[in-house]
């Protein structure tokens, strides 16, 4: 079934310990799209100026992915510059210029209007809540929020978070939000505010999702995949959008979205996420088959599976 | 068949988010001892001073651990204060007074000598070593260390490391040993030191094991454990401790050492952990069943298991 995800499209300066590569095309949508286009239809609604031309386009098309939600606006495309020489896990931004995606106002096409699933990246909490309105007939809506809204645009954000299936931040990000220091008592504290399940991205350590009480199944165990132990990060810039993109994906390539479904989508969550670390850019996120990705999703299992 | 831990008998003062307790039993030998005591036979080479009872050796006896080589010297039992007010991950060390612990000398006593299995808790590399030395028929030997060694006698570890068979340490203490930020680049170095295994924990997001080409198994390929998400972690002290036992007493129960066992010893580990921070002290390590334990076992598969 079809995706929608809306988001930012941006070109990233990024310096890590393997190298400096200046204007690479990136932004959560289409390290979102790229992901979840291995898995089913994805359509993007984001925001580029003129900067962004036919090639950059083609990346997406490339990839079955509908670009018709995407508008080109006067003035430049979202830009960001950031690295990781210290910490690996954590960017330090050098600049952010937003440009068009300033004043970005979702526009969804009409072709759009029958999207099964949804993803709204990480965007003003207001203008997810408008997106979801707008498409009042989806079957899960799934997304994601950051340090910058949790702080100056909380009350909206709880609004928002009403709308919202599943949740997908990293551990700062749940801990900032419920204001609580340990992890499952925050996830609990979240899972209150709104959404039926929280992912709870751990960076080289992997995700857990918990579950609201008889949310997708019985209970409210919570459920954990692993991250591999990758022995080069060349750009670690996408990785989470690009496990929201696998995750969300998967879940809308099955019929049901049951608790069995959503384990094993948080384990192709994982998969896409070290998939894209492995080159700068979507680079690696262009050209890989599904045959490798379910290689490595085995991998995924056997490393953390006993007999 | 038997295991030897030799490490430190403490007594704690520590303060959690849930309480304050003064004089409680610890110290790395009293945690991993407990700990492997539902799965094998274990003895104890420590040191203790004049304020340790035969109360406190009740508690060790209780679970039918060997206290033999416990050594009763003149003065007082080592003694550490801490605190986790901040952070559940790490302690604020308040005080360390080393006491009779500052002169330990490791004497095995002569019904030790059979010992098949050892574990060097956390001591000088060259006290670690010696005792390796004298213990020269044992099948398998784990150990332990810390940044004080690794920084301050670092050539006298990496000699001690070419005796051990498994190392158990933390994340920093891989990077800072293997002076390499990148977790499973620095594992592998630390593996070409001598360990054939490298367990290193995560704390709150579980372990992982690194194997050397061909040690126990085919491969090199990595393990990951899973730890559980605990909503109230009364007290941390002893979780590594209490996680080294329940892995090394879990393989020292096993006819074989392979990875499927070494596998299931790292839930095992896991498990062992999560009991120890549920309450203060050892207390919840005293009373435990191998049904419980086992019970736990099967919560931490189903946390992480696809079907």
């Amino acid at each position: 079934m079809s995706i929608l995800v809306v988001g930012s499209v941006a070109f990233d300066n990024v310096l890590t310990p393997s190298g400096k590569k200046d204007n690479l095309l990136g932004g959560a949508a289409t390290y979102f799209a790229l992901a979840a286009s291995y898995f089913t239809e994805v359509r993007v609604v984001g925001v580029v100026g003129e900067d962004f031309t036919t090639e950059h386009e083609n990346v997406l098309k490339q990839r079955g992915i509908d670009t018709r939600g995407i508008e080109h606006a006067q003035g430049k495309t979202f830009r960001w510059g950031g690295q990781y020489l210290d910490n690996l896990n954590e960017a330090k931004t050098d600049f952010t210029d937003l440009n068009v995606f300033e004043n970005f106002q979702p526009r969804i096409p009409a072709e759009y209007k029958n999207t099964e699933f949804l993803f709204l990246a990480n965007i003003h909490p207001t203008l997810q809540a408008t997106v979801r309105r707008e498409l009042a007939g989806v079957k899960l809506t799934g997304g994601d929020t950051m340090n910058y809204w949790i702080r100056g645009t909380n009350s909206e954000l709880r609004e928002t978070l009403r709308l919202m299936d599943i949740l997908t931040i990293n551990d700062t990000e749940a801990k900032m939000l419920a204001n609580e220091s340990n992890l499952p008592r925050a996830a609990h504290k979240v899972l209150a505010m709104g959404p039926k399940a929280l992912v709870i991205k751990h960076g080289e350590y992997g995700a857990t999702i918990f579950f609201r009480e008889g949310a997708f199944g019985v209970g409210r165990h919570p459920f954990r995949a692993p991250a591999l132990p990758i022995e080069e990060v060349k750009d670690p810039t996408g990785a989470g959008d690009s496990f929201a993109g696998g995750f969300m994906g998967y879940i809308a390539s099955q019929k049901d979205v049951n608790r069995e479904i959503i384990k094993r989508a948080l384990f192709y969550g994982g998969v896409m996420g070290s998939f894209a670390v492995e080159q700068f850019g979507t680079e690696r996120l262009q050209t890989l088959s599904r045959e490798e990705i379910d290689a490595r999703f085995q991998v995924f299992r056997e490393l953390t599976h006993l007999e």
